[in-house]
């Protein structure tokens, strides 16, 4: 018997009402022929609430702790679902991250998954039973609640497909597919049929928030074909593939952006071997992951000055990081600036064609727009720009390589 | 070192400020050289709005997957307290049902606890840190949440309590000790400074709904000195302990009332041996307590007529499971009514003295107040009237016991 997973994100499992609609797309999937594990997130809005509880008592508080309350969402969800699947006359239960348990490394507010057991779960899928898996939480090495990141659940589904070796993973959501960019500031955004693995790992990466990155990761290393769809309409979504399904291939498949950087720039350091290391070591022990970095060349020979960006919810800790390191690095002054964002533009098409960024940076010059810091990789061009920009941008580029619809 | 547990309720962990209060209270008994268990309820509402989730989508719904959904309200103000003790410079962690264990049996929505394992925590507690353990949850023996019925988390505290031999068990709530009835109803309720453990098991047995009745059961079993005091304000309160420590014994402590009952009379049910299990039965099967219950004299000689009461909240789930069972039984009507108050006058004074009952049945007459079942024990009486009847019900008794404050 195949088994399909099915992913709903907080606004699909929003409400009362909604969670007894997700209840009825189970049931069709179930009514199909299929086994079914479901993977929730919280209701919307809820681990945002539980976020903030945590940030009122301390900024930066204990991850383990943080772990334990933010999980709570997914928890509440995946005990409602079973409830409404059971009243359509499904037999179902829940399945908690320590239950299962999904195990993950000890990264609290982070973790990486390391393994899924699924013997009895398995068992109970055999026996007819749904399976529905609170999302974005595990089980840490010392016995307590890890959390995957933001949009964990995404990559909780697509754990739990490549451990069933699942027929399909379906991500139901609130939008009804991937589009070239986000359609709430360019109107000729189009849906995309199909996008590659490595695009949609590079569109996530940077900024679509419409999957996990990890969830693609894993995706594209275990070959889980994974669907996006519409939570609430009835619409043909995007597949997310290997590259040789995809019949006609755009130069440029997409262009993310991102508000969730900051930037940070070190004035006159000391420029001598070591420095970066010693800037970047103690950042990565805090778990601080820095995202572009930019060295200036050294004016005087004996000082340089250093940018890089982070993820703005890990503003302050890198700030924190580097001030208490600052008898050892010797920097003149740390400027944190918020007010970013990194536009990308990705595309397999880059491999086998030059001038994509050239295109970009021209596009960009042309409407005055000036770029901070640039970042490329095989298949996508970022640059940072002032965050004021960031509509400007998008809509120039989208029409510069060709992507409005028609 | 002495090992001491501090329980807060639902209001005084109702806000992230109230948090940080509980967290100074906590730290001012670490500052006086004690080690501190701290057991938390779920913040103020948080467990109402979580039951309310699972009767929309199903009013009987499935046990199991409620116990997962309401737990986690004690879950988030653990982490949250956890968080406001080491911005306080104290070491603490946070300690899940399942991560100690709290083993219980599989009496899900009301179970009982089996054992607390210590072994970890107290090496903790030794090495300085506060332990935070989420009240009203455990770990059932197939590995699912389980809770311990409303007002579980006393119950935690004492099992927390009698596991580790603490000094004390402190209970904090909204109000400042047990008092002779209920303040807001009776404005010359006498607050009481010491009260026995038997008293006060009547006393919650039968409304009062400071502490959980099997918590003050666990007390007693363990000889756990059990004190009920004021979150909000520094006074001293109730002392709950063995009879020989209470000098000036009463011969009526307290008068409770319930407004949790409901009364179902079964018409005209057949007469004949063995239908009281039929009835009683199938009811204890589906978990619903029965409390009081009544026999009418048989006017034919072949039906008679049952009444008897059970908890509210499992109303439906007992007109339920009595119309499964019509066929058996033979009854012509089943007769709900909610509108119905129980009321108890306690003293282990009784115990020695009587014509407290009379008292009781006396006073209501004179007031016209209708006694629609009445049920007694050694040291209390309990007679169930209309609800309307209550406030006046209650004064009237509280003065004829004499326990008016001066």
């Amino acid at each position: 018997m195949a088994c399909v997973v099915q992913k709903f994100g907080g606004t699909s499992v929003g409400s009362i009402d909604r969670i007894r609609n997700v209840a009825r797309r189970v049931k069709a999937e179930v009514d199909a022929g299929n086994q079914v594990v479901v993977v929730v997130s919280a209701m919307s809005g809820v681990t945002n609430q539980l976020v903030e509880y945590c940030a009122q008592i301390a900024p930066l508080c204990d991850q383990k702790e943080y772990d334990s309350v933010v999980a709570t969402g997914e928890q509440v969800t995946s005990g409602l679902l079973a409830i409404a699947l059971q009243e359509l006359g499904i037999p179902a239960r829940s399945w908690l991250g320590w239950q299962l348990p999904l195990r993950s490394d000890d990264a609290h507010g982070k973790a990486r998954i390391l393994s899924v057991e699924t013997a009895e779960l398995r068992a109970r899928l055999d026996a007819g039973e749904v399976a529905v898996v609170a999302g974005f939480q595990g089980l840490g090495p010392d016995g307590r609640v890890t959390t995957l990141g933001r949009g964990g659940s995404d990559t909780s589904a697509v754990a739990m497909a490549a451990a069933l070796d699942a027929l399909r993973c379906d991500i139901y959501t609130d939008v009804d597919g991937v589009y070239t960019t986000d359609p709430r500031i360019v109107a000729k955004a189009r849906k995309l049929d199909k996008i590659t693995y490595e695009e949609m790992f590079e569109l996530a990466s940077l900024g679509a928030k419409v999957l996990q990155t990890r969830s693609v990761e894993m995706a594209m290393k275990y070959r889980v074909r994974l669907q996006v769809l519409s939570s609430f309409e009835d619409v043909p979504g995007t597949l997310v593939c290997d590259e040789d399904e995809i019949v006609e291939r755009q130069l440029v498949s997409g262009i993310a952006y991102s508000r969730d950087e900051a930037r940070i720039t070190l004035v006159k350091v000391a420029d001598r071997p070591g420095v970066a290391a010693a800037i970047f070591g103690p950042l990565a022990d805090a778990n601080v992951n820095v995202d572009m970095i930019v060295q200036n060349v050294s004016e005087d020979g004996s000082t340089t000055d250093l940018t890089f960006t982070v993820g703005k919810a890990d503003l302050n800790r890198a700030i924190k990081v580097l001030e208490d390191q600052r008898g050892t690095l010797h920097f003149e002054r740390l400027v944190p600036d918020s007010n970013v964002v990194k536009v990308s533009v990705i595309g397999v098409g880059m491999r086998s064609h030059a001038g994509v960024a050239q295109t970009m940076f021209r596009t960009l010059a042309e409407r005055g727009i000036n770029i901070l810091v640039i970042s490329t990789s095989e298949i996508k061009v970022s640059v940072l720009i002032a965050e004021e920009y960031t509509e400007l941008a998008l809509r120039a580029l989208h029409s510069a390589y060709g992507l409005d619809a028609g």
